[in-house]
């Protein structure tokens, strides 16, 4: 796996230039991969209206008042046979749960899809967290999130547990899903997601080792932060469970519009302390749960009313990443 | 078990005619309790309206934009001794749930009433999945439902787990609850649905053998599709767990209002979507759950809704089926 | 236990009198404590108005067009050492949870006398359910729920599980209970309620033996209806668990505005049905949940949407029973 | 640990002075920490209000119609590893729970600064109930807390359970938590809160022995009152499980909108009460639950409603003890 993760701060002195012509200038196809199409000039059109915002000083590298990030798991298709669904787990030994097949299956035949068009209607480049085998079941799928300008980070090869694994076998297990997108989509994944968030002893080294820039798994802030890792900055993007569908939604406590609402107010008080403060909002929906009309109908809700407010912008967790590595007064631990 | 399901072409080709008229011309006795009285034809006024959206192509044969199918499950009567109910599932033994007994009795004496009663406010005809024991137990209630305009579709002779029968303890429970039906309601169900959906191994192949046109057990998609059994067409008419009033009402999980916001949201989104994607939604209620006084103003206040967008048409999953054989554009999987 | 239940139909033939006059007049001072005072009649007032609603046709005998029934269980106190709570049920043995037991002296203490004020607040007369070891704990506020006019009904001597003893075991058991309700209050129960709705095999012979009147451990109608026991008729008055606070509210399902709203929209649709049908309406509240600040707020929540409405009255149950008896076209089984 | 509780008389008397010049002049500086500044002028400035409110007759000392009371729990970094959290209780012996530990994290890195933060912009001195294990975990965060004029109240060493240590066990454990308090932010406890409420057979008499004023592990009443203890009084400053966040959000039962509503719906009631009678409302956040952006959202919205009503004061538990210790009309248990 090879990162060029410094190609970030070229671009980043490129924010006016028309991307798509500084691309065929530079030659730089790889980069087209890994920075999919418009994906950083989306956001800038939204940061621009910081203009007027003269009270407030941003604490962002792009200008940004407040950054949200959605991240949309890419996770059905992969899953052991049996997996926990909302069907009652108490199949006979030696047979499948069939109607929990085509509850997974929903993710990849009208969640994904769903959510793309989403997106697209309001601009926004999200993260998707790949699990390897699921990569492998529907490829074109996959390679159709990266085209479409989205991030592709690494989640597991699948989805078995990953912190009680040695660490040669959990170097192979995470290095196994990153090639497994790289291969499918052409995008170099440089962010990582483990299971249920849970990782191991040795994770972070192993990312480090192989090149990743950042993990997700750390619920402790509302803003990006460096930690070291073996002497060297490694960057953290949080993640959320509060804000997540898969504890709210699928675990049956909160309806679609509750889950709308409560986000919102995630919202209101985060934009209310990025005036003084760096602050990042963190969304995440999965595949077969955030992918319903319902939830899509949810996060309609959400996006437009985020919309109406000046200097935010959506980002990808790539890009927080590299505004914390560039980022003098990001936040250290 | 005898099925004439090809009759529905030729109904289909007299869509703007009279149906009572044409039924007594062809003396298509049979077809009269195969499709009852008014139910294409209901259905099809409320798609005439369409006529004014002219930027969108229906991807119904009928002409409607949406299709929105409700389920109507009949199965109080014929469960178990001390089923599962709201109360504690602490009986010692030896002894019966008397007030369980009477929370099921609720589905026969008030549940379905009601919900028949709401039917035929809005002039909605729904597909009721009757369980055998519970149709012996009220015959004059089944054939009421039928009388009133509804499908029957099957749905198993008892509450028995169903996917881990053999094949032909499982082709007789299958036959047998469909018998049942046709002997007390006169309608031979072309539909069926497995107990908590789960159908076994062999179920699909059985259902042909019968002469079943579709099942519903099946939640990866939003749209009607064809399957191949044993190399013949199969339809899969998609049911749902997130409109469901057995998981979310009975689960404790949502109030009566929350239930109708959701199913809503659910609306709202695919309502958008149908305008250039063929888009099915499934709602559905139980007896003795979906029947009580709060749940049938939930279904009022969704329905009311609904039925003020253009273009939108409720129907039976009988006729949903129909339109996915004789439709050339229909998905196949 | 001596039950004067055909003075009923006296007090019928008297309703437009000064109940207190009347009483005085005739001497019918047991009277006055089965029936305390103005119970009826403040239920009547509100009927009164029924007269503008020429369209329907009342289904009950006091001319109303819908009968609502609430319920106040008074049960704390009565309670046997560490019962459940809102507190995790893992006590080690020999430990009390004393945290739990002020939870329950809260039923006493704040939620009887809150309900109390609120029921007076609107006029409206419950039905109380009284365990007999509650009513020895607190004799002094089991007497002021009758002198308020409150009807007091029995719940068992304790909270033991009734369904399992043997006849003269659980006849010994039953009558315990409404002697002690008897002795401290001066009302003797007509009415009974089984704990958790769970009667045995024996049950209503017991009942019609020691002369009870009706009971509520059925949730099979919405309306009230008579059975047969060993020949001779015996009124049941349904009760809820939908809109009940002790599954909804104290299993922390719902929260309080839910709770109002979900009872609301069961009201909305039995009140349209009460115009063609007798329909009865049933609310239950539990001392130590029910009385809470915010439960008694959507209480008055719900309380004020219904008294908006034309021809509704509130009525002890034992007032329903009594129309149930003498009402010739009253529902039978 | 030594107490000068009855300087609160001195202070009493001196309600209309500056708090400041006061205390220089009286050199009263271990009062000064003892209340910290203007925690009581704060809430005097809002019962001021109460002038224009004449038909009431305030039952309580300082004036006030109504008092709330709201608690910050600081528990986190003092917890054992493994602790509950919204991860699956699932770990594999021999590891750690890494998301868990930055989910409890977020309770002093985010959670208390911002609700530090929210309690200021309204004016509002709360009661922090500390963990002896957190405070040497964060002492710093713990000395701002009371710096910023929060009341430190004792909630054991650490998250062990209380209620089944022997008498010496459970002394040296109280003393410990609330000499780390004392040690770390120079506040003297005088309150005391068990885990989870569970309080054992000698808690009362070691807290009195210690020099504690009060306890709150109570849920019987809306009002605080007097107990015996070795037959002296002791004050009770009752809790709150239904508007407290550990249950409701943690538990995942509501929504943070539900739970603004609920105990907004809580306030309307005891504010009507408060006409009439002495009433308390108690509302509790928790460091990593109630210090999220969405619950700080809910208790704006919480705070603010409350705020519009004339006679309301939020008060420090210990100002509530206070009040209670010299009030002859208080309630005697």
């Amino acid at each position: 796996m090879i990162l060029e993760y410094h190609n970030f701060e070229l671009l980043n002195q490129l924010k006016m230039k028309n991307r798509r012509t500084f691309l065929k200038q530079t030659g730089l196809v790889s980069l087209a991969t890994l920075l999919p199409i418009n994906s950083l000039f989306a956001g800038d059109l939204k940061t621009n209206e910081l203009a007027g915002n003269e009270n407030s000083v941003s604490k962002w590298a792009d200008g940004s008042r407040l950054v949200v990030s959605i991240s949309m798991q890419f996770e059905a298709g992969g899953q052991p046979v049996n997996s926990e669904s909302p069907f009652p787990q108490n199949m006979q030994k030696g047979f499948v749960d069939l109607p929990g097949e085509t509850w997974y299956q929903y993710g990849y035949k009208e969640g994904i899809p769903r959510m793309l068009d989403n997106w697209d209607k309001f601009g926004i480049k999200v993260t998707s967290h790949m699990v390897g085998s699921a990569v492998l079941k529907n490829p074109a799928l996959a390679k159709e999130i990266v085209e479409r300008g989205h991030e592709a980070a690494a989640h597991g090869m699948n989805w078995s547990t990953q912190y009680s694994m040695d660490y040669e076998t959990e170097k192979k297990f995470i290095k196994d899903g990153a090639d497994a997108i790289k291969k499918v989509t052409g995008f170099d994944p440089v962010g990582y997601n483990a299971n249920w968030l849970r990782r191991g002893p040795n994770t972070l080294e192993i990312l480090q080792e192989l090149g990743f820039k950042y993990h997700i798994d750390d619920l402790s802030r509302d803003e990006p932060f460096l930690i070291k890792v073996k002497e060297k900055d490694f960057a953290v993007v949080p993640y959320t469970i509060r804000c997540n569908d898969i504890v709210l939604i699928e675990g049956k406590n909160f309806s679609a519009d509750q889950f709308a609402r409560q986000v919102i107010m995630e919202f209101d008080q985060l934009y209310k302390e990025s005036e003084n403060k760096r602050r990042q909002m963190s969304i995440s929906f999965h595949d077969r749960i955030g992918g319903t009309p319902q939830m899509v109908a949810a996060a309609t809700e959400i996006i437009t009313y985020i919309q109406k407010h000046k200097g935010v912008s959506f980002r990808r967790k790539d890009e927080i990443a590299k505004m914390a590595y560039n980022d003098k007064s990001i936040l250290r631990e």
